[in-house]
């Protein structure tokens, strides 16, 4: 009984009968179109050496942070869902089996009724794994046979899927020195035909605060600072390694950054506050105006360089300190906290809001921004769009919330399309059709209102889907 | 095919068809009552000359900024929408013909589907002006023929429209030393029967942020003080313009702040900050606690002399600094931010929140006081009224989602009525409709839910409608 | 016409016949569950000494302060809406009849409509009084009457509805110095079969900025010192009173307290803090910082004794001076405002956040944090539960909004069951059976939209009902 819903042609329609028929329609003009994810963390070397995947755990629940943190809400310790395979701080704790996990994972599996974690999850173990059966405690062990034997089939590798899930393009998340070799492999392969593109992300050496950001900044210089030093080598040396991407195929540069503060310096008093974090002696507020200004130098290099630039701001990294000792970062105690864009963005957008061919994606996980903030900014600045809801918002209730907020102000030409964000490949057909299902449902209820005509809403869906990303991220 | 939403009866009602029944009767009750649009920009003079309306671009697209803000968004140049009557402040610029600017809203349209302007501006195309095609790029010169032989009709005039729009009080917005001429004027002739009232409206005369406030400070005292000089002549100038204003039949001050602070503070302090901001000296905190001071005078002036306080907040006015300095303030790049109205209001309400016949109109484009603050504030001041949600915010979703916020506290009796707030005469039936078919399918909601009976409803819409803007508004 | 849909069995449920049909079954699993209700003000002495109930005015209008706020801000004086029987600081004033007060709050009956408390009144009205009419002002003396009447019955005494309201526990809010007399002797009771549990609630013992706290401070010491004195002595009295309240069934400690702000501090920094506060020389910050300090002391004693610690943060309290000073604290002017949990709790957190057995449960009148901070706290802290939808919030469509915003990211297991926090007896019942009509709205629409299976939803909505209170509240 519930492992229909997963396959349900209907599942996240909405469900008056009349504005559902309208949202199937709406639906079936996307539902076959290719994947674009313009953002993203998978690894390219995955697709590039077609490495098989782990086990069942391995691959589905411990490296999963959205997974692992219900389960230990739930009071189960961390160290029992990381398998042997995965990373271990603390070497004394035995690791447990990977069937183990597994047990732990289905037995928490009611957890996730209700959550966008459980929804791809189903939507994966029966399209992707082909499960007949619900996931239950019950059959652990049954359903950790059948993904593994899946997982062993000649067919279940890297670029199958990636040809069977239809992607078109693919983003991963680099550092800014990594030679992207398997970028270029990739590009090079005659024998694969997506596009897997770099993106520059140079958080750790912008932000002071972040404890390897001096030996970073060492590295930066002595790599492509073309044998400047100093605060003038360093930009030297961002822009030569953003060329690089560039040329290596990147069309995007993101920031995580704690808020979206930005701010203007001379180059006088930016040079001063490099050094002063350089020798470690900054205050944390010259380290914070220090990150600010280098946000407004990531715009200056985007609208030289062309890189779209988003920014994902509003998250309280690794709040637990204890789990963040012992597990490392992304371990499921990343909690949002209430942004402002209006100030803080201002700087950039003063300078640079209306220059010709910048684009700059903004996301958040503080709702109250949407219609206050960023419709707002987004219907006047040609440079700034609407970042698809992110990570805790990427789920079916807070995507309609979003276009709720955004449209009336906005319009639909402002958002960045479908951003899937996601480190679980096989999860990424799973999270595109949500946003498609939802996409089309939103949409059915302004043509059941009569407030769009039902020709208008088809030719927008298709832009949502497929236009907005190619557009805003230059693809 | 798209054409026909415009006209469709059921248009912005709810989709499921018992509760769409419900909302067609709730409508019904209303669709034919008067207007009554008590916070406006509309000029007084333009009624009182039966001024005819210039062509369509300079009628529909230049002024209105909530129009070219999202065309701006798309890349468009704000000169090029600006025809050759509107101001320019760059004189080199040439300005582009009327029909040119035509052109590019009609290619612009699509960008309006879904917003609140789009549903305003086709409803105006139907109702108004009898096109008989939707918008598009191909027939932008056909619509502009059409509307350009509509406004040289005869009976296409303001005060053919006043008559035909069903207007019974209409409210404009005005400095106060204006001269209230085109009132006067409009209040004596036998020929025209509506009501159109000033309002006082002293933004300019009470924050010294503002550069024009000395001069302004310096010719209100010359010409309404009475002889005085300093603070006591600044504060009997503001009472005998607001005297001169109820004289003329104003009902309400209206108050356009950064912040909805308030500030109560004894004589000599408020005196000592009023020249220290005249002298030039005082500091921006000085200068922000004489203008919260100023509030706080605003509203005892209220309590004197019974115009109704409406307070607008929360706008960061004039974001982009060089188009402002191109084109002026109202450009589109009004954008808000998080406001407070608990702690910000409190001075005047432990001194004025229980004064009989004290009406306070709160407004916000923030959502989130609506449930935490604004419905509190209102659920127990019998001073305290709701605004209706507010430029971004008066749209559809959004205000379903004030009523669903507000209601559950404050109940319907504590809401101020449907404000238009807008510069767009033609635009005005439209508005009204649009927020009468909203609080339809709002209460639709609760009848279908049985959460209000159907006869409750329909006294309730009728008070909503009508009898709301009377009493807040002591009309 | 409007009384029947105090009776219609499809109340509260939505409006699509095939949701409103998933939504009924799903409420007739829980109809009948007892009533769990681990937080209120129910004064345990009354169903001690089985106390008849007063006057219709003095037990539905008078003390009930979300009754009197909207009345009140109707134009109606708060001294006109307190009968004889209440207090009255104000000797001078001659209290109303209760008769009189009866009538206005009839007159005042339309003001309701559409509200929390309109719901739960004319739901008692049918069920609980039995009266056949709407309440009306033509009909005031007859509905009068009638309830009087029915206050009269012998079997209307707190005990026989307490067994007819189906009441399994109820837990109530006890000064920490009280006796617990009347727990005890219900406790001792063969003849009373339920459970009324204590609620240690501390805040007049821990924030020195409440007037009252010096003495209280003086009394506790003396009291359950154990004859230590100083910060020593407080602590071990505050140990020992919350064991005595462990030791006659107390569950949780319950805290309101302005904002959610926790700190830890060495024990010397503690006892200075503590010392300067007693000798009244603290500063406002030095006092914040020690109430913040004894949030942190409350949980280490909740992680050593067991009691579930509750948080009600975010209400400005008696927010209109001069009612305050006429008629004391809850007379409805305590209005919400913006609160951040992500730093504020994060000290408790980092310590006690995976302590075994450590139950936390934040409730919030500031909906911004339900999806932002609270969803994912509770998320991933096996300690942190989220508080049903608190006061204002605690109404039909905030409920829906509640459970829309967290339930995406921390699903159904994370939550707190139905809190009715309320002093008003009688409406107990009216309460519960909404919170439930809300539940099962919410889970029929994720049934209809295939998101959930009806089995799942059943079993869902059962735990909500009943599963979660007792394994939260460790009944």
């Amino acid at each position: 009984m519930s492992q229909s819903i997963s396959a349900h042609p209907d599942r996240l329609l909405p469900a008056d009968p009349g504005t559902r028929s309208i949202a199937r329609d709406l639906l079936g003009r996307v539902q076959d179109l290719p994947i674009i994810s313009p953002h993203g963390h998978v690894d390219a070397a995955v697709l590039e050496q077609n490495t098989p995947f782990p086990d069942p755990a391995a691959l589905l629940v411990s490296p999963d942070h959205y997974v692992t943190r219900l389960i230990h809400a739930s009071g189960v310790p961390l160290e029992q869902l990381r398998a042997q395979a995965g990373a271990q701080a603390d070497p004394s704790a035995a690791a447990p089996e990977s069937r183990s996990v597994w047990r732990a994972f289905c037995e928490a599996w009611p957890l996730f009724e209700g959550t966008a974690s459980g929804y791809w999850l189903r939507d994966q173990f029966h399209s992707v794994f082909g499960l007949a059966q619900e996931i239950s405690a019950a059959t652990a062990d049954a359903s950790y046979d059948a993904i593994s034997a899946r997982l062993q089939e000649a067919d279940f590798r890297p670029r199958q899927l990636f040809k069977d899930f239809n992607i078109e393009v693919l983003a991963t998340t680099d550092d800014p020195l990594d030679d992207l070799a398997a970028h270029k492999a990739l590009a090079g392969d005659a024998t694969f035909h997506g596009r897997v593109l770099p993106t520059f992300r140079p958080d750790a050496y912008l932000n002071p605060a972040n404890p390897a950001w001096g030996g970073n900044v060492e590295r930066l210089i002595a790599a492509a600072g073309d044998g400047g030093s100093g605060f003038a080598g360093y930009l030297t040396a961002l822009e030569n390694r953003r060329r690089y991407f560039v040329e290596h195929g990147a069309v995007s540069a993101d920031h995580g950054v704690r808020t979206p503060r930005t701010l203007k310096l001379d180059a006088a008093e930016a040079e001063r506050l490099f050094e002063r974090a350089r020798s470690g002696e900054a205050s944390a507020a010259e380290r914070e105006d220090f990150e600010a200004h280098m946000m407004y130098q990531m715009a200056r290099m985007s609208v030289e360089d062309g890189l779209v630039m988003t920014i994902h701001p509003g998250s309280f990294r690794n709040h637990h300190t204890e789990t963040f000792s012992k597990f490392g970062a992304d371990t499921g105690h990343d909690i949002p906290f209430a942004i402002d864009y209006t100030e803080s963005i201002r700087p950039v957008l003063q300078d640079f809001g209306n220059s010709k061919d910048f684009h700059l994606v903004l996301f958040t996980m503080d709702e109250t921004v949407y219609s206050r903030e960023l419709a707002p900014l987004a219907g006047f600045y040609p440079s700034v769009y609407l970042g698809a809801p992110w990570w805790f918002l990427d789920a079916p209730d807070a995507m309609l919330r979003f276009r709720s907020a955004v449209t009336e102000t906005a319009g639909f030409s402002r958002s960045s399309g479908f951003i899937d964000d996601t480190r679980a490949f096989c999860s990424i057909p799973a999270r595109h059709n949500a946003s498609r299902r939802i996409e089309a449902s939103f949409l059915a209820r302004l043509v059941a209102e009569h407030r769009i005509s039902e020709d208008r809403a088809h030719d927008i869906i298709v832009d949502l889907v497929d236009g907005s990303p190619r557009r805003v991220f230059k693809l």
